[in-house]
């Protein structure tokens, strides 16, 4: 059986253990198919930061629809003697039958917005668990990052680079995640064929290693790939490699790129020569474990472009939002919604299902958080509503292009009060607040 | 075209850019098929660590084998206009055709230890640098992580659940890294199907949620997953829900897992409660943000495992180990191997091709990492040569069962100094020498 028509496999033994045996406890125990509301939410932000960005929205629903138990897949929990023939069965017909809503992508989050809405059978909606979690965890953090990359760099484009630095998948993630957070470009060719999202290269220091001269490099590298192309000069003398790119490519070379030392004085000096050699419009892109805070310090450095790599991939210090997925209202034996919270003295959660809107002042600037329990919070008329639908009776309904969601990130991210924008640490911008119930 | 058997998808597009790029112009220079030498290394380990642990061999060798341009990448890369049509001709029919030696997997390593040496055409070999990175870079850092946990926990089994917290793919690669460094078993169910990693589970707290009491969740669990599963005891009272849980389990209950509060308090009263009940087999899992510092202090805790999460697949503070791809050699115009190296002030790097000896004294206690430059380093009698054949003519001969790498793990940790066992900060525990050239 193949669970998908363009071949890509299942998703759907991503997941835990643990999800499995519960569900046939409750298969068994005839508790699995009461209705049941699971909430996807941050409990705080990143030590620091000032708001989060919602990322993974997409691929979590292209990774619904592959969530299907195959033949390979159930014959491995078979064999592993993971879950009971009966269970076995009930996995074979599973379909994510029920509705899900959630905070578009792109969008700005804050400690305990209900990113995620899954209402479902118990069954259906725990299954998703783990998974919803893996790529709401990585994607968001790595936007996250991104997006104060961007602020940092204010205007000049960014482009991720960091695919070597994280798992091989994951890096593909990262560079659609950096994109929709206002990067310009990534080096990840799978992303652009999966995403569309621009690459663009440089090139090695092995390049120029490879060749019987520094002048051999570049002169191979400007026949081949045109004057436009980005000259890296830092393999050994910067001001000789910056001469004899000038003189291989002409003043029409369109880029230096300076990998090591220090970027800020290199960059003026670099600059200074560029000109004085009447390549005025070459462009000098900076790359070497770059992050936010180096960014902008290079604010005032003649700097035409940032590559960034590790720090990006790695979500700048915070690889993870830990994001938790909770059941916060079931079915009870009386057929009614109740709302239901464990009170574990560190990890308490507030039962009830979630609505939430973005309070904003009357010049449009975001004031709170506001999370409706149980009810919607009330729109005082400058408000921003939330949570979209994304899932209908099992169908996708909330797939759009990357590129609104891009744009949507920008916009949500303006409307934050200015200090959103600060680099240093911090209590979130504006603040939750809870009502209703 | 279908590149693999099986139907995994191809690999090709999981690199940079500028891989390809370059690969252009050295096209286009006649140079791409030098004979070159490309090495695979780590400048330094991650501040504080005492060694590192090779993880991904067997991945990158799986990853290696479906790295082949199939029409839709070769569709992508010409839309893209990535590269021009000769390019694309070649890329057609790649296949890696050279030589790979590395250090096995499961092996400890030191700062510059070369780790991967690569050797082939140069076309052939930059080519990979990107997924090559991605897999070691990201494998070794949960392994290096993981390796630390299980050596703090002395003994007693560290179980992997940090799927949710990382990418849904570098979860699976992350429980394969973790067992491969000690850990008894992981939550993750495709890393059961992929690699035979055992897999376990407990149950969450919206199991307990889902049901109209603590009674009825734990009925039914036990009635389906029998006496011997683990009951989760902290979403209300603890001391209520240990009482529960051996009423309906029995005193043959296999055990509770504790995931809030002060895990070493608790666990020493829920064992006192335990044994008082006749519970004196039960077992108690901890779980709860640990990482190799709160698994060290747990050690005179009555814990008789540990769950560990977020600081596993995020690699404890280090989630990328930073190793770089570089050349080291490459054929001249005189058609001779000669050792090439870039000068940039803060990445210089040393040319040539590397062997490398673990230097053991007559005890078998490592002393040395050793690394021959052109020339393998001589062995004194009791020392250990690191490299052995990976790839040969591009046929794929270094697989091996992921047991083999979890043994050679042990004994490889074993015969360091003992202060690699410390948790404490501090240099790498043996001094990396070169010699030679």
């Amino acid at each position: 059986m193949t669970v998908d028509p363009t071949g890509a496999p299942t998703t759907a033994l991503l997941t835990d253990h643990y999800e499995l045996t519960m569900l046939q406890a409750a298969l068994a125990a005839g508790t699995a198919h009461r209705r049941s509301v699971f909430e996807l939410f941050p409990r705080r932000l990143p030590e620091g930061r000032r708001y989060g960005v919602v990322a993974g929205v997409g691929r979590a629903l292209d990774a619904l629809e592959r969530f299907r138990y195959d033949d390979a897949a159930l014959a491995a929990l078979r064999e592993g003697e993971v879950v009971d023939g009966p269970t076995l069965d009930w996995l074979a017909d599973y379909r994510f039958g029920g509705d899900v809503w959630g905070y578009a992508e792109g969008e700005t989050y804050f400690p305990s917005s209900p990113l995620l809405v899954v209402e479902g059978t118990f069954a259906e909606a725990v299954l998703l668990e783990t998974l919803l979690l893996s790529i709401y965890n990585h994607d968001s953090a790595i936007a996250s990052a991104a997006s104060r990359m961007t602020t940092a760099a204010a205007g000049r484009p960014c482009i991720e680079m960091g695919s070597r630095r994280t798992h091989e998948e994951a890096a593909v993630a990262a560079a659609r995640a950096a994109y929709l957070a206002g990067f310009a470009s990534s080096s990840n060719l799978a992303a652009r064929q999966r995403y569309g999202v621009p690459t663009a290269g440089t090139s090695a220091h092995s390049f120029t290693l490879l060749h019987d001269s520094e002048a051999d490099a570049f002169r191979a590298q400007v026949t081949s790939l045109g004057t436009g192309t980005t000259l890296l000069v830092d393999t050994w003398d910067v001001a000789e490699a910056v001469r004899l790119g000038v003189e291989v490519a002409g003043t029409g070379l369109g880029a230096v790129r300076l990998d090591s030392g220090d970027l800020g004085v290199l960059a003026v000096r670099v600059r200074a020569q560029l000109d004085e050699l009447g390549a005025t419009g070459t462009r000098i892109i900076v790359t070497s474990d770059l992050d936010e805070f180096a960014i902008a310090a290079l604010r005032s450095a003649p700097v035409d472009a940032y590559g960034v790599g590790t720090e990006l991939v790695t979500g700048s210090g915070h690889p993870t939002c830990g994001f938790v997925y909770k059941l916060v209202a079931r079915e009870g034996a009386d057929g009614t919604l109740q709302p239901v919270a464990k009170s574990s003295p560190d990890k308490a959660s507030v039962g009830g299902r979630k609505y939430a809107l973005r309070r904003r002042d009357a010049h449009g600037v975001a004031e709170a958080e506001v999370i409706g329990i149980g009810t919607p919070p009330r729109d005082d008329g400058d408000d921003r509503s939330l949570l979209v639908p994304l899932v209908r009776g099992g169908e996708v309904v909330g797939r759009e292009p990357l590129e609104v969601a891009r744009r949507r990130h920008l916009a949500s991210r303006e409307e934050l009060p200015v200090a959103a924008r600060s680099m240093s640490k911090g209590e979130p911008v504006i603040e939750t607040l809870h009502v209703g119930d």
